[in-house]
């Protein structure tokens, strides 16, 4: 009966004349190619006025993840292949830091966030997260630290392995607190919902990977200690608000969905119960995008972007842009070839008030945004070849 | 002690040395001005795969607000300020249309939509919604028709006038059961959930602007018979669905929260009491965003696109494209300079797989879109001096 009503629904009303629509949609469309980069610098318009210049600093990157400027000068660009790359006197350097352990790099597993730790001056800890190989054609998420002793991380080792296999990508900050936040994929099913799955959540940690003993959960049957938050889908942005010390999170819906999450200890943010998106195919995730036990994400997008990495701008290089938040996009829609830079205006209780699409003339997924101890704003694109890291400078 | 708390919110950490945040978030930015249109056309890419040419058509329009086509050629083109334009021989005549009533342009008010009756080669007769006078800065929406004869409109009469005043955007569409459907503005307040107010509802009449008697909620007590749903905002795009004959309605969001609906009659689509949006200021328009006793949308948009004009694509001669939905963009998240015209890809049950952003290039905001009996795309862009007309042709 089902296959005779869409045959029926797809004739055409001859009245009409209309012909029938066409079924193709499961198939994505090649999208859009990119235009080349910019020999040095482009120059973009921007809403509030006044022109940025749009800086290559490097170039020539795989697919990197994130980025960590050093205290001494330089930066440290993960990619997701397993190298772990670094920028000195302004250009990349062809030999990666020695001593990454070895990362099981095939899809979107690989090498992914870097983090150093607060005191890096003194100790000189660089945290990273990776999917771990544990077998043939199995991996699971893993935390590693190791000291930056020049080129060469010593001392190297894992401080946190989830299990059972943990897919997806993952983020890490050091909050005000001292903790280490560290989110994770929620792969399929309902793991990000079992609170003894390490599936889908944002863990707290000490920096040695343990357990802080005010985490939420600490000591409940069940529940896995370094529990911090649950329900979560694809984590691929964290950063600390600047003012209140609050961690925020974003994560990727399916097909919309979206979200930033503020993230308070214990709670549910609902994945795969509730959700603003579709699924891929069509149908809502959920039939309610809403319920009353659920946190509500602070920010959300229909259509979804693809959030990335997200950074709280706090410099005054560009004087129109303190206080906003700026969220690297992977696509728009579904569309292949339209990643941009976003940013979000908020005002001072932190609710949303406007949001810019910035570089969606590059036409190429953004993975990550950082602020650097310059003021300015650093992103990378996801590129297997030729990926860059770009300056946003301001043109006054 | 709201006061000391938000001060205390905005101080920054010493120890953080962050700057404070800046509280300019409810001034407008000034936007991105847009480029000069082309001369005669530009050759845009597509998600597709192929290319597109945007043929200018027209220019010099003052806020063009929706277009007909003549079945003897020509093109009925409405001028918010309250003219009435016709393409004639691919040309735009300089002598308005003669016969269109006074109508109060102020602000969004004006002259909006026109529709040709369905035996309008019989009885050439030509509907359209507009603001009516009704004394000193005061007006209400009102639809009217005339009969076309030349260049003139004769026994112009309004068939329904809203009372008491209602300001907004209005669109009009004939069903395939001959009935005439018509949307109206929800003004501030509950209006559009007075089911005795004519505000912020889709009404459904007679071709003569009287109530049919299968409208859902005639003969109840409290109701407008003319009624068919209620909880709309502002409601800027109605089209007919060409296989199954639903009328599909669009309608602005605040700060977030343009909706798509597809219309059963009698039901409630919830405004104001539950929206995806944000109020312009900040908070949520409603703490829930859904409630299981109304009806959701189909598709909606977080952040706001400032849906407009509203078509679905049956054509050929885009071959990519038949059965997609476009849809108008007036501007995105609040900011200026942001137009574009959006296409939208369902599968067989009418549920959305994804959306392409196009003609962002023109950084206008669009109208109108419409598909013409030459089975392309035609725009309008909303500006207030050389508004344009524009084509959309496939290049093969």
């Amino acid at each position: 009966v089902l296959v005779i009503a869409l045959v029926l629904l797809v004739l055409p009303s001859s009245a009409q004349r209309q012909p029938p629509f066409v079924d193709s949609v499961l198939i994505s469309p090649p999208g859009v190619p990119p235009p080349p980069l910019p020999a040095e610098s482009m120059t973009i318009p921007t809403a509030e006025g006044h022109d940025i210049r749009v800086v290559v600093v490097a170039r020539g990157l795989s697919h990197p993840w994130s980025l960590a400027f050093l205290p001494e000068g330089g930066i440290l660009v993960t990619e997701r292949g397993g190298r772990l790359r670094v920028m000195e006197n302004g250009r990349l350097s062809p030999d990666p830091i020695a001593g990454v352990p070895e990362v099981f790099a095939e899809g979107t597993a690989g090498l992914m966030d870097v983090a150093l730790h607060p005191r890096f001056v003194e100790n000189r800890l660089v945290y990273f997260t990776y999917s771990k190989p544990i077998g043939a054609h199995r991996s699971t998420l893993a935390l590693a630290r190791g000291r930056l002793d020049h080129r060469t991380l010593t001392d190297v080792r894992d401080v946190f392995v989830t299990r059972p296999d943990i897919s997806g990508g993952s983020r890490i900050v050091f909050g005000r607190d001292g903790a280490l936040f560290m989110t994770t994929g929620a792969g399929g099913g309902i793991a990000a919902q079992d609170p003894g799955n390490y599936g889908g959540k944002v863990l707290r940690l000490t920096e040695d990977g343990g357990v802080p003993p005010d985490n939420p959960f600490v000591g409940r049957a069940g529940y896995k200690p370094e529990v911090y938050t649950l329900g979560h889908r694809n984590s691929l942005g964290l950063a600390v608000h600047p003012v209140n010390g609050q961690v925020w999170q974003n994560e990727n819906g399916p097909n919309g969905g979206d979200e930033i999450n503020v993230l308070e200890p214990g709670r549910n943010y609902g994945w795969p119960l509730v959700s603003y998106g579709r699924t891929y195919a069509g149908p809502r995730q959920s039939e309610q995008p809403w319920r009353a036990e659920f946190e509500q994400p602070t920010v959300f997008w229909v259509p979804s972007i693809s959030v990335s990495g997200m950074a709280f701008y706090t410099g005054s290089r560009f004087e129109k842009w303190t206080g906003n938040v700026f969220v690297g996009g992977l696509r728009t829609g579904g569309i292949p070839g339209t990643g941009h830079l976003e940013r979000l205006v908020f005002n001072r209780q932190m609710e949303e008030i406007r949001r810019e699409s910035l570089l969606g003339e590059l036409r190429r997924r953004m993975r990550d945004v950082r602020q650097g101890p310059d003021g300015l704003l650093y992103c990378l694109t996801d590129d297997e070849q030729d990926a860059a890291l770009l300056r946003l400078e301001p043109i006054s």
